[in-house]
C-alpha cells in the first residue's frame, strides 16, 4: 500500500532531505522510524529535495510498504512521532493510489525566506533565520520582485550544478513583508529550480545594497547567466511552507 | 570597572548558567568571549543561576575587569556577539558602580512556563516548550493559581536540595493564557526558590489532571512539605523573561 505523509522538520541539524551515507538526513531518519514501526522495508519518496539546513513547515512524502500496516492510519502520526527525534514530526497520514507521486503531483509550492534584520542576533532564532544586520530597503526590493513574478526562463537564478533541462517556471506571487525585526519574502510558484529561492533572496538583498538596480532584474533574467544574479542566500533562512496538490 | 550586561540565551544546549568543569555553561562561554575581547581575566556574576535547559529572554550579569576596556560600551554588544556562539547574545552594556550586585539588586523577576498543548509535537519548538498532549483545564488551573499569589512560605514548592533558610516569597501575579496551541504560565514575584516555578507548573498540571483540587493548594503551602506538591515540570519550558531593578 502507498501512504501519503504530511511532515514538518527543523532543518538545522539535518543534512537535507535525501539519504546520504554517513549523514543525518530527513529521508533516512523517517525511513528508519517507519521500518521500526512496520517491521518491513519502507521506501520513502519526497515532494522535494531540500538542502542541508533548509526547513519545512509542510512537506509531503509517500511511503510504500509491501504489507498493509497494522497501525490504523489516523494513529500513524502518533506512533511514528514516538519513534522520531524532536526536530521531525509526522502531522497527518492517508492512503493514496499506487500511481501518486508526491513530486510530480504537486501543482505548486510556497516558500518563505526569513531574515532577522537588526543589529543584535536572537539566540532563539539561531539557525532559523538569516541574520542580516544592515537596514533593508523593502521599497526597492519590492520593485525588483515585481520583475520576477510571471513566467520566465530562470536559468540565471538556478545553481550551476543543476541538470534540469527546462528552466521555465511560473512565479505566481512574490511578497515582502516586515514583522517586527523579521523581513519575510514569500514566494509561490508552479515549481522551483535548484537554489532558486535562495538566489532570488540573495539578489533582492543585492538590490537593497545598490549592487543591482530594480530594473536590472529583467536583463538578468534575459541573460540566463547565473553569474549575473546575486549570491545564494544562506540555507538557514529558507522554509518550504506549503505544497499544493 | 564594573559593566552590567543584558544578555539573552537559548538554554537548550547549555548546562545552565553556572561554571562547571567540563560542561558548556552560559557563564563560562561568556567569560571566555569577554576575556578574548579584553585580553584580561573577567569575573562574571549573574542575576540568577538557571538550570540546564532553562532559557533566558532577559538576564543580567556584571563583568568586573581590572582595566578600562578599550571597546566603547555602546559597541561592546556587537564586539562580544562576534565572539559568542549563536545561542547566546549580549543585548546591552552599561557601566555600574562597584557595589552593584545583579542578584541582590534585583527587585523582582518574571518567568514564563510554556507548554505546547496538542497531540502532535512541533519540530520548531523542540527543547523550547514542554510538550503536553492531553487537554489542559485552564479554569481549574487558574483557580489553583489564585491561592499561590501573595506572600507565603514556599517550602513545599522548593527543591529539597536548596539550602536557603528563608523560604518566604511574594508572588505578585500568576496568569495563565492560551495562544494557539501554547499554554503560557506567567509568574512575577520578588524572588524565587530553587525549582519553584517548575514545581508550581507541575502542580498546576496536576490540578488539571485531577490529582489535586484547586482548594488543596493552601494546605499544600501550609504543610511546607515538598512531597505534597506536584512534580517538577521539565526545564525546557522555563524562561526567565524579565528582571526588575
Amino acid at each position: 500500500m502507498k501512504i501519503l505523509l504530511e511532515i514538518r522538520y527543523c532543518g538545522r541539524d539535518f543534512h537535507g532531505w535525501q539519504v546520504q551515507p554517513g549523514s543525518r538526513t530527513v529521508q533516512q531518519t523517517l525511513q528508519t522510524a517507519l521500518e521500526a514501526l512496520t517491521a518491513q522495508p519502507c521506501g520513502v519518496t519526497g515532494c522535494s529535495r531540500t538542502d542541508s539546513g533548509v526547513h519545512a513547515e509542510q512537506f509531503f512524502c509517500t511511503v510504500q510498504t509491501p504489507v498493509l500496516i497494522r497501525v490504523p492510519l489516523e494513529k500513524l502520526p502518533i506512533a511514528a512521532n514516538a519513534l522520531l527525534p524532536g526536530d521531525l514530526a509526522v502531522l497527518t497520514a492517508k492512503e493514496v493510489g499506487d500511481d501518486f507521486h508526491p513530486r510530480y503531483a504537486a501543482k505548486g509550492k510556497r516558500y518563505e525566506y526569513r531574515i532577522l534584520n537588526r543589529v543584535i542576533p536572537d539566540p532563539f532564532l539561531d539557525g532559523l533565520v538569516f541574520h542580516y544586520p544592515r537596514p533593508l530597503d523593502l521599497a526597492k526590493m519590492r520593485e525588483a520582485a515585481e520583475a520576477i513574478v510571471g513566467t520566465h526562463d530562470f536559468s540565471a537564478f538556478c545553481a550551476a550544478a543543476s541538470d534540469v533541462q527546462d528552466k521555465v517556471r511560473t512565479i505566481r506571487s512574490l511578497e515582502l513583508r516586515r514583522e517586527g525585526d523579521l523581513v519575510i519574502l514569500a514566494i509561490e510558484g508552479d515549481g522551483f529550480l535548484y537554489n532558486m529561492v535562495r538566489i532570488i533572496a540573495g539578489t533582492l538583498i543585492g538590490v537593497s545594497e545598490g549592487r543591482y538596480s530594480p530594473d536590472e532584474i529583467l536583463s538578468i533574467l534575459a541573460s540566463r547567466d547565473r553569474a549575473r544574479a546575486g549570491s545564494t542566500a544562506p540555507a538557514c533562512g529558507l522554509y518550504l511552507t506549503r505544497v499544493y496538490y
